[in-house]
């Protein structure tokens, strides 16, 4: 989708910043999100362990939804000032609760393997 | 993302296959997918329905969705012989199966205008 189009059609969108539904799919839109949130459940990460563990990921994209997930109140981001510097992520109150979704979905994707 | 991007990232990735959390998200990817899911769990619906009810989704969008949730398993179609002829979607069992995926989502979307 062109950046034009998806503007586009967020604009047209009366449900998105009304309907639960739609507010949580924006929040969870994209094929890491989850994951990342998957991810961050247990604690704390530092970039680099999620770089790693989400294989096939690229740095630009990480870095994306991890700021995207900032901005959404859902992650928090600590920089330490050391020498490399170091940041880690972790899971706001708010990041909390979308467990539900996180294990609905894997009870979903399990599913689909009986 | 390109087309060509798409495919790399999916073949870089080797969680996509097996981790169900990955996979469930797989299925719900995009901004469309989990409303189309919604508008579809109290019954079957006709496509001009569904394009009423997603406002803001375009047809060929809708279109391409629904195709995708019925190579899903997700999604099955019914097209009837009449003049004009009247197509219908329904959730298969598999797409039943997404129901807590969507009360989750809707719980945590609630809990944002808390």
């Amino acid at each position: 989708m062109s950046k034009k189009e998806s503007i586009t059609t967020r604009k047209a969108d009366p449900c998105a910043g009304s309907c639960p539904v739609g507010r949580a799919a924006q929040i969870l839109d994209g094929r890491w999100t989850t994951r990342i949130v998957r991810d961050l459940l247990p604690g704390r990460r530092r970039y680099s362990e999620l770089l790693r563990s989400l294989a096939g990921i690229s740095p630009k994209v990480l870095s994306a939804r991890l700021h995207f997930l900032e901005e959404e109140g859902v992650v928090s981001k600590t920089t330490y000032p050391e020498v490399p510097p170091r940041t880690e992520y972790e899971l706001t109150a708010r990041g909390y609760r979308l467990q539900p979704v996180i294990a609905a979905m894997a009870a979903f994707g399990q599913s689909l393997e009986d």
